[in-house]
C-alpha cells in the first residue's frame, strides 16, 4: 500500500513568513503522496481589528457570527491558502488548494445549540476521497484550509486539527496513512517548561495516566482526542511535534499508538 | 468531440446575491463539461474603503499595489470564489474553485512596466489544461477567479475576461469549445442605449466596419479582442449576452464569427 503523509501546520507557521517559507521549501520535496492542512493564525483577528469586526469569544473559543465566517474565508481560502498554493508551485510541488466545499470532499453540520450559540462553526460528518485520490495520483498535493460546508450552501469554520484527522482517516482503507500535527513544540512534554521533557510513544493506557495526572491539559486535550481517534480508525502512524519531525530521523517527538 | 462551455460572469450578476442565486442554480442544471469563470465586483472597492487600502486608478484601471493584490486574493479567491462553489454543490453541481495558481493552470507574467507601472498585473503566458481535463472527465466544474501566478510564487491580478478566452483556447483541441461571456446587456449594440439593437453576428470584417463608426468602444474593445482571439484559435463558438442566452433558445445575442 502506498504511503500518504497528512501535515497539520499552525499558527507558529502561518505568522512566521520565514519559517513558513522554509517550511514549504523542506515539505516540496517530501517524497510520496502529501496533503497539507493550515489553520488560520493570528491574521483573521488582526484583520477583524482593522476591519472593526468585533470579536466574540468563548472559553477561549471564537464565536463564528455572519462576518467573522466572511472574514475567516477571505483570510484563510484566499490569503493563506492561495499564498501557501502559489511558494509550493515556485518549487514544483503541484498544488491545489480546498476547503471542505470544493470537490464536496468535507460536509459538516452546523453545530447544534447548547448552552453556547457558535455560530457558524461547523462538525464533520463525511469525508469523500474520490476526487483527491484521482489528484493525488496524479501528483496533486492538496491544500486544506479550515473550512467546511453544509452541502446546502453554507460555508462553516472547521477546527484544522480535525480537517486532518478526519481526511487521515477517510484515506487510511486506501493508503498507508500517516498523520503528522507540527505545532511549536517538540511533542507532548512531560514538564510543560521543559522542551526535553518530550514524552516519545503515548498509548491508550499511558494516555489514561497522563489524563489523571493532569499533563494532558489545555489546546493538547482537543489535539490527543484526535490523534486517538485517528489510530483508533485505521490510520497508521500519528505524531506530535516540531516541523523537523518530517524531515529528520534524528529529531525526537510523540508517537501515539494504539 | 464532446463540447465544454466555458462561462464568464461579471459584476453584474457577481454583486446582485439574488441575481447569482438564480444564475447559479440555472448553471448547475446545465447540462455538459462547464467552466465557469468570475470577475470581481465593487466587493473589493468596498472592502478597500472599509480598510483604508487606497485604490489607485490609470485611466479606469486598478493599479495593484501589494496590499491590493491581498485584498482581491482574499474578496476573489476567498469569499467570491467559495460562496459561489459552496452554492454550486447544493444544487449538486460538484465544483472546485481555482486560481491559476492552483493545479499550475495558468502562469503569468507580471505586466512590464512601460509608461505606467501596473503593479502585480499579470499577462497570461501559457495554460495547462492536464488537471482541469481530468477533473472535467470526473464531472467536476472548475470555478475560476482572476488570479493567476508567475510560477515564482507570486499571485498576479488578471483579467477574468482574458482568463475565459485563454481557457477556451487552451481546451479547443480537446473539446467542441463554446465560450459565453456574460454581462449587463443583451449583447454588442448598434446603439447603445437602445436594448433591442443587438447585433447577432459579428464577423472579422463587419467588426472592422463596427470599429470604423465607432460602435465598438470602451470596455467593449477587449472584450471583442478577446473574443476574435479565441475564434482566430479554434474556440468553436463566442457569444457575449445576457445569461438567459444560455438558458434560453429564443433569447437575443451577439455571435461572434470568423
Amino acid at each position: 500500500m502506498e504511503t500518504l503523509k497528512i501535515v497539520k501546520i499552525g499558527g507558529n507557521i502561518i505568522d512566521n513568513p520565514q519559517a513558513l517559507s522554509e517550511f514549504l521549501e523542506l515539505f516540496s520535496g517530501l517524497e510520496g503522496r502529501k496533503i497539507l492542512v493550515h489553520g488560520g493564525g493570528k491574521l483573521a483577528t488582526q484583520l477583524a481589528e482593522q476591519m472593526n469586526i468585533s470579536v466574540h469569544m468563548h472559553e477561549g473559543r471564537r464565536i463564528t457570527d455572519a462576518a467573522t465566517l466572511d472574514l475567516i474565508t477571505m483570510v484563510y481560502a484566499g490569503k493563506i491558502n492561495k499564498a501557501i498554493v502559489a511558494d509550493l508551485q515556485s518549487h514544483g510541488c503541484n498544488a491545489i488548494g480546498f476547503t471542505g466545499a470544493d470537490g464536496n470532499t468535507i460536509v459538516a453540520r452546523k453545530r447544534p445549540i447548547n448552552m453556547v450559540d457558535f455560530g457558524f462553526v461547523g462538525d464533520i460528518i463525511s469525508v469523500d476521497t474520490t476526487i483527491l485520490e484521482a489528484l493525488l495520483r496524479n501528483v496533486i498535493t492538496p491544500v486544506f484550509c479550515a473550512i467546511t460546508h453544509d452541502k446546502n450552501g453554507q460555508l462553516l469554520n472547521t477546527n484544522a486539527d480535525t480537517i486532518a484527522s478526519e481526511l487521515a482517516i477517510g484515506f487510511s482503507k486506501t493508503f498507508h496513512t500517516e498523520l503528522y500535527y507540527c505545532f511549536e513544540k517538540n511533542g507532548v512534554l512531560e514538564r510543560v517548561s521543559d522542551e526535553d521533557s518530550v514524552i516519545e510513544h503515548i498509548d491508550t493506557e499511558s494516555y489514561q495516566e497522563l489524563l489523571k495526572k493532569g499533563i494532558i491539559i489545555d489546546g493538547m486535550l482537543p489535539k490527543l482526542t484526535n490523534c486517538f481517534k485517528a489510530i483508533d480508525s485505521g490510520v497508521h502512524k500519528v505524531c506530535i511535534g516540531k516541523t523537523e519531525m518530517l524531515f529528520d530521523v534524528n529529531s525526537t517527538y510523540t508517537s501515539i499508538q494504539k
